[in-house]
């Protein structure tokens, strides 16, 4: 039997209302009170990776942190996320490791209908995002539903990034386009 | 007699020394403290309506909201707005039935003078801001004074609205543009 | 000898894991802890002011403010800043007299190299940011590394600020452009 957070992690239409999912929603944003009242790092780190899937040893996060679930963030070793990341994690986030998140990031999986009546109708869907090793966010990144970012990436400040790229980029703007190549030849471990 | 409330609500310049003002603004600051640090949902969402103008039966609000007055705030039944919403409402926000507001969203009816003496002279203006009915915002939507939105409206991930526009559009982008048009002839009830 | 903090402020690479950087960020996450939940602007203001290198008696700042050291933030009297201010202050940042910073706007000083080997190794640069006097700033508002801006440079709301820009423009945009001049000739004290 497929429960709603199989569901929901799948990006299929699911039912948000489920006991399973508002259990954790309730839980999530008490211990958020709780993790954005902590400035000693090392209990916040600690009370923050008990809630996501997946983290390295190596793993800082700053205050005021907003996430939905947790179970669906699988972050590689080496994180360093800045003030104010937002994580809508109905489908799975993922990143590499050694990754540099500026302040105020948001990565968004949430899809609603376009069509107005679905979305009365509470249809809810998503679609994950995927990011490779090394990338470095600067402050106020968009990530839309659905983007796979590859290894080596850079985002400039404020860009909204609404489709995929390949690895060795500097993407910028709204809509987030390629700026610049990156020679990326003197990487040790691949 | 016109009241200061009364010139800034219909986006006169008005004094924001005026003390009814300021001791809204600091009865309004003692309440988002507690607002913003309450986990419970039902606990929560009372003390908000207990500020806003008006709103309906149906209203969910995540936390780390922002707003200045609350007075002139109009919210239509079936409304859910996520994590850190900022309501610049000098002058009236008004959002029509079955809005769903993304994260990070933030509608500002405050205008200062572009002319700096004016703008140290403390002169204060404003424009109203109205949403129609079943708009969809994404994530980090910024929504400018005296912006109308029609009925049906989706305004992408990390747009800044700079102008009105009708009903039954996909608007994105910085400035915001037509990007699609959306069926709704299925709506059931207009 | 120069010390990490005089490499750091000087825009020069250096050791992030310095004790007295360590030290001085976690002082200030506490004092910030603090400062956020105090709804009383005296308190409010007077507590940062002591952790900011320079302000003038006119100072007000409203809640939700991210910084990382202060002693490189300098700010001209009669400053007002809005909710969710972010000021990323590896770099010196310097406001004129007479600034009006919105709602969510961010000044990022730090630099990480483009390279992903490295970034990798922990190389962080930095280049200082420059307001002029009379600045407004609408919500929103994100400056890049090195950014000088004139004086009665009016921000669009939304706006990613890549480059500098001279004395009585509109900027607007991702990434800003001029788009309009201001007529700043009444201006009584220069």
């Amino acid at each position: 039997m497929t429960t709603e957070r199989e569901k929901m992690t799948a990006g299929e239409a699911f039912n948000q209302f489920d006991h399973e999912l508002i259990n954790r929603r309730i839980l999530v944003r008490k211990m958020l009170q709780k993790i954005n009242n902590t400035p000693d790092n090392e209990e916040r780190n600690a009370m923050i990776k008990g809630l996501f899937a997946e983290t390295g040893d190596e793993f800082f996060m700053e205050t005021d942190l907003q996430f939905d679930y947790g179970f669906n963030v699988h972050i590689g070793n080496n994180f360093f996320g800045n003030y104010h990341l937002t994580l809508l994690d109905s489908c799975p986030i993922r990143f590499g490791k050694n990754c540099y998140i500026g302040p105020n990031c948001s990565l968004y999986t949430n899809i609603h209908p376009l069509n107005a009546q679905e979305r009365i109708n509470d249809v809810e869907l998503g679609a994950p995002i995927t990011i490779g090793d090394n990338a470095w966010f600067g402050g106020g990144v968009t990530i839309l539903p659905g983007v796979t970012l590859g290894n080596n990436v850079v985002v400039g400040a404020g860009s909204v990034v609404t489709k995929s790229f390949g690895d060795d980029v500097v993407i910028a703007g709204n809509p987030a386009q390629v700026i610049k190549q990156i020679d990326n030849s003197n990487l040790q471990e691949k």
